[in-house]
This record gives structure tokens, sequence and C-alpha cells, in this order.
């Protein structure tokens, strides 16, 4: 049975208060369009929010933390033990995640999926425990049916929890020893491109270290080829946390909380969650070009321009964090400015 | 007289801080290199300061205003009245930097430095009055020796405030109607280039008024032909608040107090600097890309990787200003950042 709910109506972002924004822009004390891309942020941020003076201090970032089968095929640097290890690093405070969070005063949730070292109960971070892996996708479906259905679930869960708190912006991260290698696979699935195109060093592979992994995923796609639809290739070629994501983004979009993207594997999920209900677009920002290599390729199949380009590659939603101020900075200087009549300034 | 203070030496970065801030990255809980600009903003940052935990909380903007006597050839879209009623927006709050400042907690010093429709006495704003403008520099030099030198101190007497205010990093910006055609000239006169290569829309020309900012700044660089040193080509071409700029930016580098360089106009005042004293480039962290054209050519000219490229073209330091919540969470990051041996995560 298909999760309907998937692809229930996304809300539609107000044209008229987009509208109002923009004039409001143009009597600015400053040159028409001189704030470049923070004007426009301003004036999607108004409209998506239904708010002529909008607002991001209440930012809710949730992270996603799941192994995945693939790992068997030594496609990462690191052992994937780390998993399960920075769970507790990301609770604990000492993750990059937790100190952009505490620095920007947002909530940190972190959603443990399954790893196969389970860290057990840690103050801060919720079980939802779907299996200790996914399944190794060069040899079967990364997750069953009722796996996916849990996983994107997951993600709808975490978007309530945000709108509870009253969250002005959703953030979604990622954590899972071999994700690179499975949201590669999903987006060369996705984009009908090679994996040579696509495929990247991860975490740090070697030249040698990439020249395998492509293997690994050319052997994916060979296994899982066939005229799939989106849900389907997320099934076989994602991974918890990578469908959580996607669920996120589809509930965030129906519930219609503004979205900032972090990297790589968010895209890939954010593609994803597109391609099966295309009104979610509208609420996606996109944070950040990651370093990581097939990024610049998703970003363009969803027509994207991110914010920052610092060859940040880390995840954990560290690159949608970093650009949180932007959008702060937008708002304040949308809502605070004079305009040329308040200040007696004369316009050319 | 040449004013020999600006051939003092400039501090020198502290190299041993600086390797152990790059050792310290390393230990931090990521893949070596995956926080990018991130990583080398903190080791930058503590070799300045000297601090291994560097900190950018107490951050110091002057913005310098002045008029130009180019702009009587018509190369702006506003009229030379704005740069007087700015004055008194940048005190009253209304200003794009008077929000920035606010939101991001600096201080922003006013400093006025001439206009031809003095707006008097204004709270918060700092009289250093040289003359109601400089001159057309069409036609003759835009600063006498002693103008020159006058705006050259204005500047350093900014840094002597950020300093006895504790500053950790001093932003310079400027306001002057026709100001980009002065910076024009200055940056073809420094990078030997041609008018039509460099000039651009300022505050939103169109193709026949770049055309015709292209003549004057042709018809300037005409009647300054000659073997000019640096310190003479900002004399003859530039202006008071680019000169501000410029005395600013060298002693913050004798100093010791790292500066981050906002867009067009500031970065041809940076170039002159370090055309003056070649030890002030340590000093020099670039914010962002500017949508002015010429500001890549000047960025390549002092090797300079911008932060942002947010198509940002309004100048009051403002670029500069939005990219500070980059530099304090590359600061958090690196500070409070669990080593893998404190957090207990397995390493490559």
């Amino acid at each position: 049975m298909i999760a309907d709910w998937l692809l229930e109506p996304c809300r539609a972002p107000d044209a008229e208060i987009a509208q109002a924004a923009r004039a409001r822009q143009l009597q600015l004390t400053k040159p028409p369009g001189s704030l470049g891309a923070l004007e426009t942020l301003a004036v999607r941020l108004a409209s998506l929010q239904r708010n002529p003076q909008p607002q991001v201090e209440r930012v809710w970032i949730s992270v996603f933390a799941a192994d995945h089968g693939v790992a068997v095929e030594s496609v990462s640097a690191f052992p994937q033990a780390v998993t399960g290890e920075m769970v507790r690093n990301f609770a604990g405070g000492g993750a990059a995640i937790s100190v952009l969070a505490r620095a920007l005063g947002a909530t940190l949730e972190v959603i443990h999926l399954g790893t196969v070292n389970d860290p057990g109960e840690i103050a801060g971070v919720r079980r939802a425990i779907i299996a200790p892996s996914s399944a190794n996708l060069c040899e079967q479906a990364a997750m069953s049916e009722e796996q996916l259905q849990q996983a994107l679930a997951a993600g709808a869960d975490s978007v309530r929890s945000a709108r509870e708190a009253g969250a002005q912006l959703f953030i979604g991260g990622e954590m899972g020893i071999a994700n690179t290698t499975s949201a590669t696979a999903l987006a060369c699935a996705l984009l009908g491109e090679a994996p040579a195109a696509l495929t990247g060093a991860g975490t740090g592979l070697d030249a040698a270290g990439i020249a395998h992994k492509i293997a690994v995923v050319e052997r994916a796609l060979a296994h899982h080829a066939g005229p799939h639809n989106a849900r389907e290739q997320l099934r076989r070629l994602g991974g918890f946390e990578i469908a959580a994501l996607c669920g996120a983004y589809i509930a965030a979009a129906q519930a219609g909380v503004p979205v900032l993207v972090d990297g790589f594997i968010a895209t890939a999920a954010a593609l994803a969650a597109k391609r099966i209900n295309g009104g979610v677009r509208d609420w996606l920002l996109f944070a950040h070009r990651s370093h990581e290599r097939g990024h610049t390729r998703l970003l363009a199949a969803l027509a994207a321009e991110p914010l920052l380009d610092l060859g940040l590659r880390l995840g954990e939603a560290s690159g949608a964090a970093t650009a949180v101020p932007l959008l702060r900075l937008a708002c304040a200087l949308h809502n605070g400015m004079a305009t040329f009549a308040e200040a007696c300034v004369s316009t050319a």
C-alpha cells in the first residue's frame, strides 16, 4: 500500500504578500536590487510565511542518523561504528551541528533510525529504530516497503514537532557512514546520469577509493535497473535517514513550513521529494553548494541557487545552519530599514 | 611631506598559533577539511589575533561619507544631496548598515568627511570635515596633499577608537554619490586596465549611463597620466572616504586588528593600501564578491577569495556586515567542537 499522505497537496505560497514585499523593497533606502539575494530571500520568506514581516528566529534542526548495508562494500574512509558514536556526539554537544545549533539558538533534534552499534538510550536523542541498518543496495532493495514508510513517517513526525514548537524554518540533516554512496546511487537513478559523472570523495576517499565507489554504484544501478518511479528508487537505493529527509520535506511543504536544504545528501532527498510531490519545490530554500562532486548537478535539476559556496562537505545540516544568519539578516533588513519617505532621502 | 606613518611596518601574523590551530582542526570530530572555508577562516583569525581561541564578538564598523566633485559629470543615478541625507539615515538607524550593525550587536561609527548639503551636527556622527567635496577628478587632483593626509588620518583615528573599544574585527564602509566613478578610475590606474573593462552600473545606470561613465573615467585617466605611485594615484583619483578606508586598513594592519573588506570601493582602497604598504595584505579578509563589474578584477589582484557571492552592490559596509556571522560560526566551531578523543569517535 502506498502511504497516501505523500501525495496530499502542498500549500501555495502567498502571491499577494510576495508582491507587497517586492514593492516594499523598492521603497527602502538603497538602490533597487542592491541587496541582491537578500532581497529575494526576504520576499520569498514573506510569501511562504504569509507574513509581510518574515522572521527566522525559531529554527528547528532535525538530524537523522542511520547505518547503511552498503558500508560492507568499503566505500567510506571511516568505520561504520562512527554512525552510532556520532549520535552520542550530536547529543553531547561536540559535533559541528551541535555547536552551530547552540550558536544560532536553534532547536536540535537527533533522531536515531538504527545503527549497527546501537548507543542505547541517550538524553536528547529520539529513538525511532527501524533496523540496525538498511540492506546492501548492491544486492537487494535498501528498504522494505514497510521500512520506507517508517522512515518517511519519522521525517513527518519531526516536522510535526517543529510546528508544535512554532518553528519558522525547518532544517534536516543526516549522518550515516556510506550514505554518500546511497545518495549518489539515488541521484544517478533520479537524474539518469552515469555513476562516473556524480561520484565524489565523500568523507575523503582517494582516487582509487572513488574508482571503487563508482564500481559499487554501477553494480547497484545494474541490479535495480527498470522503470521505477521516484518513490521506488528511494526505497531501493536510499537509506533510512535519506527517506526521513524526503518525508520531512514533503510534510513541511504540506504544512507550509519553509525548508532550508543542506548539502549533497539532503538535496538528493529533496529531488526525490519533488519528484514524488511537485508542490514541494516552492518550500525549499538551498543553503550551499557542497564540495561533494554530484551536488551541482542535483542543484541544477532543482533550479536551485544556493546561498553559500564555502567548500563544505560535512553534512549533519551544518551547511544549512551556517546559512541561517543570512536569512535572519535578510528579514532584519526587510523589516527594519527606513523607506525613502521615512528617512527624507531623495530618490533617483 | 609624506605622511610617514603609512610606511611603518605592519604586524606579522603568528605562524605558531596558525600551526596549532591547523592541528586542532584535524582533531575535531569531522572528516579533515570538511568545513572548507570555515576551517581556514578560524585558522587565520587565530593567527591574526594571536589567540588559539579566536573571537569575533566585538565588531567595529566605521562608515565614511563624503561628496565627490566628479558628481557634476552626471555619473550617478541619484542626486548628490543623497550623501548628506544618508549620513542622517545612518545615524537614525534606517540605513541597511544601521540595521545590520544592530542585528550583529556591532558598534557603528559614522564619519562625516564633507558633503555638499551638510546635515550639521547629528548625534552619533563624528564630524571630520575636510571640505564640502573633493575636486572634479576629470579636471584636477581629487584631493590636495593636505586633504589626502587628513582623510588618511581620519581612517587611522577610527582604528584607534576601535582598538580602544577592544574590537576584534574592523570593518570600513563608504557612502558618497559618484564614488564608484572615483573608485573605478583609481582601480584602472592601479591595475593598468582600460575603463571599459572595469566600469559598472554603480547605483543603477543603464547602458547609456555606463557608456558616459566610461568616457568620464577615460578623461580622468588621460588628465592624470604619468608614472604615479599608489599614494599619488589615490590623491588624484580617490575621494575623502576612499582615502580614509585606505588609511584605516594600513593603521589596522600596523596595530594588528583583522579587517573584513566590503565591496568594490572598499577593495579599491584595499589595493591602494597594499601597494603603499605590502604588509597590509595579511590582515585583510574579504567578505563578498560584489555585483559591481570591476570587483572581480580587484579581488584577483589581491588574490582574495571572498566568502559570499550574493549579488550585493550597496556599499556602506553592508556586504562585510553580512559576512560577520560566518566568521563567528567559524570561531564557534573551532573553539567548541569536540575532538575525536574527547567524544570517543573512531578515526579513519
